[in-house]
């Protein structure tokens, strides 16, 4: 390890409990960050070999056609929580793996799939999709057709409704950040605006709900607002630069920024225009919120304001006292992330993490702030406040707004509980 | 197809030479698109099927750890261009389908890769990464060091010196944008910023170079000027959210944003401070420009502003008359584009095209563009300016800077020519 300086020269005081540090050291160019000798683990080098690797040695692997991540780090894959086996493996999640993560992409290999029965094979030369309803014209759309119109290209979150729903068990779920919280991804996406083609078919002033429904053997079916519709709304066609794959809808996705995952349709076929919610059996059954007066409230569709922090996390654990860098998400599906405060001492007091930009809306966004841990018990949290001003709530207050075990939109504050030993576990603050 | 309307009615006039119309309608909101039921090829809906597709007859696919693109798309791969087998095929490039993709990410598994000798397999837990030289402390980095390090999370374009070099031979290659251009990809990139390395090792005042080295078994190594080592270079451990892949450099590579590909140094191992370049093998021998005096430049390091149209394109051929987006990449390595013009004309009038943001530096930026086309011959051909005021070449201007068959950095406008069959060529304006 390189020698180590007196901290409060190099970082200053620290600006909140139990050593979180001002997020400057993360803004600052390469220069300024000179003092902070400290924070390095480099270690010295004592000579300076003249052998080569064994793998300059001998030539490596040939080209190929489509690459694919290391076997050093096969570890890093979905999470796969589904039913029983026969038949019923099909309805299920598979979640990314958060805490292997950095960035605000998932790559598509390891992007959360949501199903309730199983990813249809679709012949992209064959499926069309249907608009009908209250429009003047019904209209059609094969995927050709489609791939004619102005695309728009925009970065954005996709979270199920049941994301994160083990968090409002009793106890709290001791398991990864991606085993709790995967039901969470970030991709770049492609398509055509959904207002554009209805625009087309000319839609009736008095409509004010969309009846989208998918190929899939659930026959998924959701109604969303016309006023989302004809916003941001977009008929996905690429992911990640590539066609979108199928277990996010090839060869067509509705896609909603900031609403609830299921009700980006996959696997798109039909969206019938009305002047009602259909109610349909995945609106009423479940993506309910069950209310303290033991009533259900529906179409709670944007994602509230939310984060988590990933380094470290359940498995992640420390490896000593010294200097660290607090890293995690943040994302709101009413806009952009304003802000994130970070606590070390359980929210006593709260540093403002740096966030790596470009903050985008409706998007995940990174971020970092640099801690130098005493090596004693603390209790780090995040809390995002987003462009609207609404601010991530306590697990408790969170709590407070439901029924017990209301499983659905869960976006309280995540709480992580570090040992002296430097062992990462869950609680409820 | 849906009813067309009156042209000028909806578009107004165009705003350049055959047919190209003005950008405005990409940025504004859907009600203000109404108007462009001319773009349509939706087709009218006849009635309305009650039957399901047979995707909705049976449950789908399971869950997977890592999913794939569709088969549906298996086209859509990586161009294979290496030396004759046996034993030299580790010799040469897999190229980015780049007619096929859309946005500006490209799935790691379509990203170009250049080799010298192969890909190394490497083992993370006993890869070092030694900085020695003109420093006051060599030190080593292991991979779990650098985890313990500051990130930084940054979007870049990565382009090989020899990109598009067939565009210099005497007659324009007929091959897709990926076989001419497909040198090029766009990654989220995460890692340790080398100045913060660099901060902590002490550097040399009088250091001007640093010499990167790879742990291929083609040795790759290129000198690094301090300045751009001091500035936003990055030792990149994660791209697209997942670490970094074995063919990007696993466990780490060196990341140069803007600079030539081959200096973002892959599999890095050994970073040397000098006060002179070391005129490596790879620096001299190739990666330098033939100037018309019979002498080399040396150290041409950034990559200059270009574009290149993706839809149409050589194999994206045109459908009939009427509307289309043209859309492609724009890229410099000098900063931010900062505006494309597209000409259908051969050059004689140019419109602006929208650029879809964010607009990011050294990063590649989508350009669209609507068009209506007539039907007729005419020549497309897109050009990129930069922040810097930078403007993108002819074709002609760039050849005059350079030997013949010089072959890298070719960063001229690229056109590509379509005849009244709706067949797209490349020819050199």
């Amino acid at each position: 390890m390189a020698k180590k300086t007196d901290l409060s020269e190099l970082f200053g005081e620290p600006v909140a409990g139990n050593g979180l540090l001002h997020r400057r050291f993360f803004l600052q160019s390469g220069a300024a960050l000179a003092g902070a000798a400290v924070a390095a683990t480099g270690a010295r080098a004592e000579s300076i070999s003249a052998g080569s690797p064994p793998t300059m040695l001998k030539p490596g692997a040939q080209f190929n056609a489509y690459g694919m991540p290391s076997h050093w780090r096969e570890n890093i894959k979905r999470i796969l929580v589904t039913n029983a086996p026969p038949a019923r493996e099909v309805t299920g999640s598979s979640r990314t793996p958060l805490q292997f993560l950095e960035g605000t992409i998932t790559p598509a290999g390891l992007h959360y799939v949501r199903n309730h029965n199983g990813t249809p094979d679709i012949n992209p030369d064959q499926h069309q999709l249907l608009l009908y309803g209250m429009v003047k014209q019904p209209l059609t759309f094969s995927v050709d057709s489609l791939m004619r119109y102005p695309m728009r290209t925009e970065i954005h979150f996709m979270e199920c409704a049941g994301n994160s729903g083990g968090m409002n068990a009793p106890m709290p779920p001791q398991a990864t950040a991606g085993d709790i919280h995967g039901l969470l991804s970030g991709s770049e996406w492609t398509g055509v605006k959904l207002s554009t083609l209805l625009d087309e078919a000319g839609l009736d002033p008095k409509a004010t709900w969309i009846l989208a429904e998918g190929a899939d053997a659930a026959g998924m079916s959701r109604s969303v607002p016309v006023w989302k519709a004809m916003d941001d709304a977009m008929i996905a066609l690429y992911q990640n630069g590539e066609p979108i794959r199928p277990e996010q809808g090839f060869p067509m996705r509705l896609l909603l920024p900031g609403f609830e995952g299921n009700t980006n349709v996959k696997w798109l076929r039909r969206l019938r225009v009305m002047d009602t919610p259909m109610y349909a059996r995945d609106e009423t059954s479940r993506y309910t919120e069950l209310m303290p007066d033991g009533k259900a409230r529906e179409f709670m569709l944007q994602m509230e304001p939310k984060s988590v922090i990933l380094k470290p996390s359940f498995g992640i654990n420390m490896q000593g006292a010294g200097y660290y860098e607090v890293s995690g998400l943040a994302w709101s599906g009413l806009g952009r992330v304003r802000r994130v405060d970070i606590s070390a001492d359980g929210g006593k007091s709260w540093a403002e993490a740096a966030l790596s930009g470009p903050v985008l809306p409706k998007a995940l966004t990174r971020f970092r702030l640099p801690w130098m841990w005493n090596g004693g018990p603390v209790t780090l949290m995040s809390r995002t406040t987003d462009e609207k001003g609404v601010v991530q709530k306590t697990h408790a207050d969170w709590a407070a707004q439901y029924a017990p075990r209301q499983n659905f939109h869960f976006s309280a504050i995540q709480s992580w509980a570090i040992g002296a030993d430097g062992k990462v576990s869950n609680i409820y603050v």
